[in-house]
């Protein structure tokens, strides 16, 4: 598992021996079972994650008990709830498994303390931050103008393994459409 | 302008006068007036820009012509059209001004450069696109979850003096209503 690390890393910035040691240090594993919680809304959020193996989403549900998917995360991917996890506020959204998960997480203080040990991390989370971003960006664009059928094709053509993991509930409640809406989409005559 | 750069830097990290004047050798300045463009969709897009004095607007623009703001830009913002900056793609965005303005404008060598001689500048800018990310993150949870009355008076509660400035036109194409829809939720009797 530190190996998934290092390999995500080192498509960034390269790394020895003694450094990727060092970023270990201030990491920690931990699993969960599906249905499982990593952060429930109203709590402080003490982690950031990454995906080692398996599938989470990040939902944020109304006063009503509606729930909307604000992201999926499954391998190599990092989550959380960001706001909370860099402010100390507590979380308003849930990060729950939708699949057994294995991730690393690292703590604020960890957070801090790494990009002062191995100050080319910054890069790395810079570029990460920066990608993360545009990606939010282009997710606004598509909402301001693509219908969910249309936004169902930008997700299937972007990550398809994300779509055929995720159940049709779940996909269904990203795209903010009803699940019968999302079989026609899906299962096009 | 160069106090109101450093200003705006120094509200994340510590500077000593060469940095800041290593710093500045990688900026230059630029004024355009109301309606120039500082990005063109399907152009290169060659620089990340610093907002000094005035007004811009993100845009998206559809094969049909129908116009959708991303994103308003004012003083001490930073804006491009950001995945075409980093890539190298051609824009899918234009930059426009909606009042005279004057940046100050930094190229994709200059920004790798100046990360280099001043390393901390990768914190600074670390900072940036995590607030950044977690800025857009909420406005897609607020597009999923709140119409268009809620987004106005949000927007008005985080960026009063924004919404004061922007013409109500552009305003209304940052919502997704008309023109008319708007004034009912701005002024309400």
């Amino acid at each position: 598992m530190a190996q998934q690390l290092r390999e995500h890393i080192e498509k960034i910035i390269g790394l020895t021996d003694d450094e990727f040691s060092c970023i270990m240090d201030h990491f920690s594993t931990k699993k969960f079972r599906k249905h499982q919680f990593l952060i429930q809304e109203g709590e402080p959020v003490k982690y950031n994650y990454f995906v080692l193996s398996g599938l989470l989403k990040l939902v944020f549900t109304e006063t009503s008990g509606k729930q909307h998917i604000v992201a999926f995360a499954m391998e190599d991917w990092w989550e959380s709830d960001f706001l909370a996890f860099y402010t100390g506020a507590t979380a308003t959204m849930s990060l729950e498994c939708l699949e057994d998960t294995e991730v690393l997480r690292i703590s604020l203080n960890d957070y801090h303390a790494l990009c002062k040990r191995v100050p080319k991390m910054e890069r790395f989370f810079l570029e990460k931050a920066t990608f993360g971003f545009i990606s939010s960006q282009r997710r606004i664009l598509s909402m301001l103008t693509s219908n969910a059928r249309e936004r169902y094709e930008q997700l299937l053509k972007q990550y398809p393994k994300l779509v055929q993991r995720v159940p049709k509930t779940q996909l269904a409640a990203f795209l903010g459409v009803s699940r019968e809406t999302l079989s026609r989409f899906s299962h096009p005559m």
